[in-house]
């Protein structure tokens, strides 16, 4: 505004100092239409110099609002696979370090949710092999999927939701995921993780929550005790009070607003099909990528940004067994499902390359070109 | 030359034409001028059209060495890792479960040599843990190393290199390399690897070898029994004929002029320092990268063609750890070391990547750029 109303003035004293001069209505006239002029184009100027600002302040915004999403991620990244990776372990030791190996490579890209899907359809089959005792169908889905969970889970929580089980009997095996939601007792951070407690606290007054802190955290709402909340710490807190103050968010807030990596939500899947049509993200998988050795070279592919991408990993018999085995799907040809297909290890020195790996080696190729893509993007 | 002949002779037709009409000396010698012109030109032609042929000729011969270079490999890539890594395992078990795991992601990468080398230096420390049979100095190293090499050997020919062994306890674990050179018994190949057989061959004759088909193999020359040899078997076979024949190569031929992955060998290091200096490729390693969560984001990196490719991995401790324990290095900034020093995994979602990992994110990530490096330089 300040330099628009300058140059007003400036033409302002200039018809009016003009006016001095002896009577000579000619000139006057002449000098009057020039003023006019003047003014108008003063006018004009002031205009365009608004405009100018405008622009100005709108990029600015822009660039802050930028700055912002290059802080928070407003994309998510979902791996799939089929339970039946699992009986390829060679023994319950391993077949428990297998988890944890898949837990670890999607906590290392980051990955936000992770979908175990069923590859023996709607029969029920029997798994072979050694684990006798667990033949009931789904079992390696559902034990994956409560590894998963349990390495997830941060390490003060989950005296509270893993009771002793026989699927986490190997658990003291496996590497922890050390992401960043994992907070040492007293390491500061504007997010945590916490359970609420079963603590009765005064009316209109909010619940009380474990944070894995020395001090308790006390929410703003009442809710019910058990519940896994994740809790944005107020920014002051009293180092005088017994308690810290927190407000409860949305699981998805640290990453979105803070871009923090927070971990990954687990799905079980009765089959390849529900992997797609069970998404938890209301407007669906915007962009989804099969792997096989039999896809296109993973350096000739691209990748636009998303809003929510899904990985998909096919098993001991690759990704035709899991679409042979959905009822669902009247396809044979898996390239067909997906957006990609792709072959993310192109000259691979093994005739064949197990699924927990060929997860690390496509993340990294992926990782890349997801970068690229909103790099360019923003 | 069929083309430049051609424009000989119409230019000659052309000149004599010419010559039938009356006696104008004036014309006659314009046309002479002009002949010698016309013939001066045709000469130039010709010569012109003879380095064209040349150069067609040239790019002909260079295409057709190209495609022997891209049936070839004429580079190789060496990875070197601590034996301290080994340490890291939770029990004897994963203790060779995760020697297989870094046996099977060099092979997936097509590497070609392995160097373990120890990070203890010349102090004798005792490997803490539960290990407490094997305190040994070295013990790591070579263990890992025997593992590696027993995954590597064809299975046919395990029992004649790998006696029973308290380090190959576990290796039931093991899952298989499944490289290009474990062959089945009735797979055709142009190589194979073998084991000179103790038996006598008749004067003059070569060897017998078993590469572990139906049929042993009749080599050039004769050989100590035990060895391991690489066997180029000769195209024609005599079907009738109780016994196969070839010409035994160096281990690189399948690789260099066959384009094959061939398995790797592997290297003892007694220090970080010597995985430089005892390098058996006359020419040394003219590409060294080493990898750390603290080098440079390898999207930002590009790798020029090499001869010979070593990539450096860290222990638990990273390659500070390794460059301390070194006493031949007076640097304490491993970055120093290397042409390159790369962040293979920007972003990462975990504190930490195990060595094991970090190879198959890191190998995948310049899996890429060595098939750019390489695409544009042919
Ligand atoms: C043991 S492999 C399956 C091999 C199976 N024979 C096939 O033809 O697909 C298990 C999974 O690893 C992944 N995979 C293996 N090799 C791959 C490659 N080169 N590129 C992309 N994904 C791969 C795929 O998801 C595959 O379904
Ligand atoms: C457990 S890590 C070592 C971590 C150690 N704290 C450090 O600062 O390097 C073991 C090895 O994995 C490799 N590594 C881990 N993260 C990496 C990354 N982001 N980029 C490249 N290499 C990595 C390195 O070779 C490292 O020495």
């Amino acid at each position: 505004m300040s330099r628009g109303e300058m140059t007003e003035n400036v033409a302002y004293k200039r018809a009016s100092s003009e006016g001095d001069e002896k009577v000579d209505w000619k000139k006057i006239k002449a000098e009057r239409k020039e003023s006019k002029k003047r003014i108008k184009e003063s006018k004009l100027i002031q205009q365009l110099e608004k405009q100018q600002q405008q622009q100005e302040e709108e990029a600015d915004k822009a660039k802050r609002t930028d700055l912002q999403q290059t802080k928070g991620r407003q994309y998510t990244v979902t791996v799939a696979l089929p339970g039946s990776v699992m009986d390829n372990a060679q023994s319950t030791e391993l077949r428990t370090y297998l988890a944890g190996q898949i837990a670890r490579a999607c906590g290392v890209f980051c990955i936000d949710e992770i979908v175990v899907f069923d590859e023996h359809g709607e029969d029920v089959r029997s798994v072979e092999g050694e684990f006798t005792g667990v033949k009931k169908k789904g079992q390696a889905c559902i034990q994956l999927a409560r590894i998963l969970q349990f390495l997830e889970c941060p390490q003060y929580l989950r005296k509270s939701f893993f009771p002793k089980h026989q699927d986490l009997q190997y658990a003291g095996l496996l590497n922890p995921l050390d992401s960043p939601h994992h907070m040492r007792i007293d390491e500061e951070s504007e997010y945590r993780e916490g359970v609420v407690l079963d603590r009765p606290s005064r009316p209109g007054k909010g619940s009380f929550v474990n944070c894995g802190m020395w001090k308790e955290v006390q929410i703003d709402k009442q809710l019910q005790p058990g519940l896994r909340v994740t809790v944005h710490l107020n920014k002051n807190q009293n180092n005088e009070s017994r308690i810290y103050k927190g407000v409860v968010v949305a699981p998805h807030v640290p990453r979105s607003q803070g871009g923090l990596y927070w971990g990954y939500s687990v799905r079980l899947a009765s089959g390849l099909s529900t992997v797609f049509t069970e998404c938890p993200y209301k407007e669906g998988y915007d962009l989804t990528i099969g792997t096989s050795e039999k896809g296109c070279n993973i350096d000739q592919a691209s990748i636009k940004p998303f809003k929510h991408l899904l990985v998909v990993f096919g098993g001991l018999q690759g990704l035709e067994a899991s679409v042979d085995a959905d009822q669902n799907l009247d396809v044979t040809d898996p390239s067909l499902l997906f957006d990609l297909y792709l072959n993310t290890c192109p000259s691979q020195g093994s005739r064949t390359i197990r699924t927990e790996e060929a997860i690390l080696i496509s993340m990294a190729g992926l990782r890349q070109k997801i970068s690229i893509a909103f790099a360019i993007s923003s």
